[in-house]
């Protein structure tokens, strides 16, 4: 049996998504920027998809913005932000993800900025009170912090940080990535500027991404050239990509709150199964709590074990089941988690975060907890 | 008749390399970052197609860095280039593409270097004393002269710049994203410490880019996140994009001189016929020159006509043939081509770029020139 635990790090496309892509593949490959009846088909096709973007999101399509990924949009938001801004302190988390910290750090560092990472306690709980000091004591911020965590679940109260943010007059960024397209962001409501997405993490296509600028709070492009995206990203579109993404997301919000509830389901059974079939289980972060987590991952940490030290990972691996250390772009590395590193995780005890999708089925948890049983050397 | 006529701005992608792409987009969704079995195949995958590509360029895979495009491309060797090196003068041309004019410009408003753009005559050629003489007065300059020019199709002799650069110490970047996959590049022999290549310039998917840097140049990171590329690119990779530009690169190579040799027939019966069919017919750059020309590109200077002043491309259009005013990513807007301004066109001549690819034919360019015989009145 094969089961595929990982889809924080990446899903599996869905076939719809696929279909959308193909006709751009095969047949209207013209540029988007040409004027002629080979480039228009495209054009028409690429502003389609952004304008269904900004209507599931709540915003006009010209605060929606195609890159890359999740990545170079966390860079755009953060670099040109901070520029066009006239930034110079930023406020984030050490829970952030790498796109989000060592942006921050290499602007520290080139000394743009002042970088406060805010405290958090042993669950990855913020300190919201030190955020409030950092915000009346610096003025002209940015705040940098995700909607979602993507090791260890932790939600944010994005309406909290942005309202806090507003009064203090800074730029709210939110790393927005493991949400998009698992939960209804309204950006009419939320006091927030900028947010991202990656379309890999909801079955649409790696490569994909897009920024969120809200339109009052303009930035400068961070890649320059043509004048592609209304003058804010040069480069010739990624034009499967930005018709991927857009009918992912789609997809996604067709269905959201079946999906939650299908996926919501497996990972309570899989929280019950672990307590009931493992000794000294834990979780980290608040990745228990099915109401303060993404409902798309589950960290757990296991009691120490001579036979899994360092192992766990790769026994899983063998028996069949794909899940992470931490989040993919670190998992080859030997360094571990950064994000358990700050919730002082005791280095004795191994972990493991399982993360889900609605390809997912209860056969699958029930396998993983079985193996886990097994290599935890508990009777069946 | 449709007759696609914009290869320069973008090519229709080889069935085989779709083929390559569909099994990534269908089974192999797994992160590359990714230790377990799912992430493994994909990273293998990856690596390969970076293997390929270096030993088509004849580098070494550590030297071959995947973008999201060209423009990706030459932001980073140009932004990176400059910063990690402490370089403060750099040298170009009027005649270079956005990616590298745009992206020089801002680094001198930002007040990182001075820069100096290198005069044209009317031909678009540069004055080579006058590199000489710009190099020696600033130590410490990055050049940047693309190989070949989108519009004009005048080649560079990389050569004789890189050896001018190497001689003093300077950092030679070159734009290849008109050559690549139409000539060969030789990094083994070529005095250059970067260059760039977009997938859809040769039949691979838009989206895709790689960035090649000498190993004794190394450079930092551009987009930063997660460990990807060898830390030179955070992100999750564009699997697809990096499949398809490998397997293009791959075809393209297959072929080369089967290749130049229809589409420089092509051209050549274009020239003649339009020389033979339209009276003060004229090219603009050297595009009418075989040899120091791209075979892809012929940019033509139609005399003054009141019927298609300002209305050619539409004219064109409306007979189903999709040619080009000027790189496409400006072609939307209407400022005209700042290649041809450059050049000092004259503004009563309206000028077209017709560019080619191993799909085009003979019947496709007898139809072009019917239809400009046509529009310009010329009896048949
Ligand atoms: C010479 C040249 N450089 C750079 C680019 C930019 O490439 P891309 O649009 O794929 O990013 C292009 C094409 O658009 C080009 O022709
Ligand atoms: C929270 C978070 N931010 C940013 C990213 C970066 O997204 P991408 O790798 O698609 O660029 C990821 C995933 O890798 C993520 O989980």
């Amino acid at each position: 049996m094969k089961v595929y635990f990982d889809n924080a790090a990446t899903t599996a496309m869905d076939d719809r998504v696929i279909e959308a892509m193909l006709p751009f593949m095969r047949d209207h490959y013209g540029n988007p920027s040409s004027v002629h009846s080979h480039g228009r088909e495209v054009r028409t096709a690429i502003e389609r998809s952004r304008k269904k973007v900004a209507e599931l999101l709540n915003a006009t399509p010209a605060e929606i913005f195609f890159t890359s990924g999740g990545t170079e949009a966390d860079n755009t938001a953060l670099v040109c932000g901070i520029e066009t801004h006239g930034i110079t302190h930023a406020i984030t988390s050490p829970l952030e993800h790498h796109a989000v910290l060592h942006t921050l750090e290499v602007c520290e560092q080139k000394g743009k900025i002042k970088l406060t990472k805010l405290d958090v306690n042993e669950q990855g709980v913020i300190d919201m009170d030190q955020l409030e000091a950092s915000l009346k004591a610096n003025p002209n911020s940015l705040v940098s912090l995700m909607h979602a965590n993507n090791e260890i679940g932790n939600i944010n109260d994005l309406n909290k940080i942005g309202s806090l943010a507003k009064e203090y007059g800074a730029f709210f960024h939110s790393d927005t990535v493991q949400t998009m397209g698992h939960y209804v962001h309204d950006l009419k409501s939320l006091p927030i500027d900028s947010i991202v997405a990656g379309g890999h993490k909801f079955h649409g296509p790696k490569g994909s991404g897009f920024l969120y600028v809200r339109k009052d709070k303009k930035i400068h492009p961070f890649i320059h050239g043509g004048a592609q995206e209304r003058n804010m990203r040069g480069g010739t579109e990624n034009v499967i990509g930005i018709i991927g993404i857009a009918k992912a997301l789609e997809l996604a919000y067709e269905d959201m709150a079946g999906h939650e509830t299908h996926v919501k389901a497996l990972k309570k059974h899989f929280i019950e199964s672990l307590k009931a079939g493992i000794p000294d289980v834990e979780f980290n972060g608040l990745s228990a709590d099915l109401e303060k987590s993404l409902y798309t991952v589950l960290n757990v940490s296991l009691p120490p074990s001579e036979a899994n030290a360092g192992m766990l990972l790769f026994n899983l691996d063998l028996a069949g089941i794909s899940a992470s250390g931490g989040s993919a772009c670190s998992s080859g590395a030997t360094v571990g988690s950064h994000v358990l590193r700050a919730l002082n995780h005791s280095p004795e005890r191994d972990s493991v975060r399982f993360s889900f999708s609605r390809f997912n089925t209860i056969e699958d948890v029930d396998y993983a907890v079985e193996k886990l049983k097994e290599l935890y050397a508990v009777e069946a």
